[in-house]
């Protein structure tokens, strides 16, 4: 794990009736500013379009992923670099990151206004969020049929814990994790945010060309919120799998966008909400 | 529980090889749009400041506390009103809240990008992020010496549990709750954000004339990031008990305004992170 991650601070810990003076595994928490840089080369602008609180390392991913499934850019190719932009500060140097855009590219800057809604005339109702991403997003699901067999999804939760390292020490990240449909762990990203978490892991599958994620699990440890579905809608992830519970809104967009949720998978059990049919049973089971 | 906070959704429940058809409780999470409304009655002007993923429910609470831990306004008495604003939207009536200041309120603005720091100067280093918020920040924790028994700190998650219905009917929210120092639970407030939750719970303390709360324990279902400890400081609380684990930034904000931060408050166990001596043995285990 990047020591970046964690810092190790005195705590008193009780027990019962023991204090016992020790220290203990934090996971860290900055904030971490992205400013966008782009425009022809005799007229290049700059702007600042997120502050996030994000646990440091990864952060070209996290900004690079960010900005994709916001939909300011729409590929890797727009980009020239992410490189830290060091401040006149003396802490916390790598707080800023400047990404710069190619000369021809046009950042779709519409959206830096919080998830889109905003931009609609009639922005706060669930049917124009969904619409709105709609519009931005690039990849279509309809059709895709891949499908993943419940014995596997059973076996992934204990897969990402084996590799969550900054969880297991401090207990205080969220971590997203990408699967093959044979379950193989293809990327894991942990951070505080869980929304960070997941543009990191999107980012870097964006750098690998991966993209779109339509014959992989994603795995939440958490619970699925509408901001998660949009993100992975983005990417072209067609298998959502929480730990925890999703919310209402994120049903409804998994739904709009032919995505399969699952979610509560613990143990030998899981709930689906939408896309019943690419979940199958055990084929081992079934032939033995 | 109220009814607009719950969504009964058709799910297929996997259970080893048995297919379950079923129906599963979901928290809802809607959008909700909060305008402020304010100026001079000749010139009133309209501004939306957040646009925030929310459960419904207590959204004139949340509004009144967002914009009171932000900083945006000072005091309950700077409001008029605080009313849903209903928009030519066939569905989610609800999702627009109009917070209307008195005329002669000038509302402090500067502070609506997300979390103070692009005011600063130096915006982005955890130090620049405490003393902006010192700067808005209204009571002084530095002499506050109340004190809180371990013994009961104990007891403080089973009570929570015991209120938290949504949560136990759709595992998909987080609660904020408000305790005396002799354990009685004053307010609990449930959302699927835990920034909205707080908000919700210190908008209705705000209602009540009870800030600032130096003579509680706030106690959170989840983990202690800075966002939340800000927030916490911004009522003047003076205790904060968490059942998860605090971010390193949560920590360093505490000290910096003398807060006592405790985290993974589970079962007879707790460690206390800043402001140690808030916490007090059992008395009556000392005096038998």
């Amino acid at each position: 794990m990047p020591s970046s991650s964690v810092i190790y601070l005195p705590v008193v810990k009780v027990r019962e009736d023991e204090h016992i003076e020790s220290s203990d595994a934090l996971a860290i928490e900055e904030p971490l500013e992205i400013r966008l840089e782009y425009g022809p080369e005799d007229d290049r602008k700059t702007q600042n379009v997120s502050v996030t609180m994000r646990t440091p390392g990864s952060d070209a991913e996290l900004s690079v992923g960010f900005l994709f499934t916001e939909g300011i850019i729409s590929k890797k190719e727009d980009i020239l670099s992410a490189e830290h932009h060091f401040i006149a500060c003396a802490e916390n140097k790598e707080n800023v990151i400047r990404v710069s855009l190619k000369a021809d590219v046009a950042p779709n800057l519409n959206n830096t206004e919080r998830n889109f809604y905003t931009t609609s005339s009639c922005g706060v109702c669930g049917k124009a969020s969904i619409n709105a991403i709609r519009t931005v997003g690039t990849f279509d699901n309809r059709k895709d049929q891949n499908t993943v067999e419940a014995s596997l999804l059973y076996q992934l939760p204990d897969l990402l814990a084996h590799h969550q390292h900054i969880f297991t020490a401090t207990g205080g990240l969220h971590a997203s994790a990408l699967f093959s449909l044979s379950g193989e762990l293809l990327l894991m990203r942990e951070d505080v945010g869980r929304h960070n978490a997941l543009d990191k892991l999107i980012g870097a599958a964006l750098a690998q060309n991966m993209l779109p994620l339509n014959k992989h699990v994603l795995l939440l440890s958490g619970r699925a919120s509408f901001e998660l579905v949009q993100k992975a809608a983005m990417a072209g992830i067609t298998i959502i799998a929480a730990v925890g519970a999703p919310s209402s809104l994120a049903v409804q967009l998994a739904e709009e966008f032919n995505i399969t949720l699952i979610g509560f998978l613990r143990g030998q059990r899981f709930n689906i909400y939408t896309g019943l049919s690419r979940v199958i049973e055990n084929t081992y089971e079934n032939t033995h």
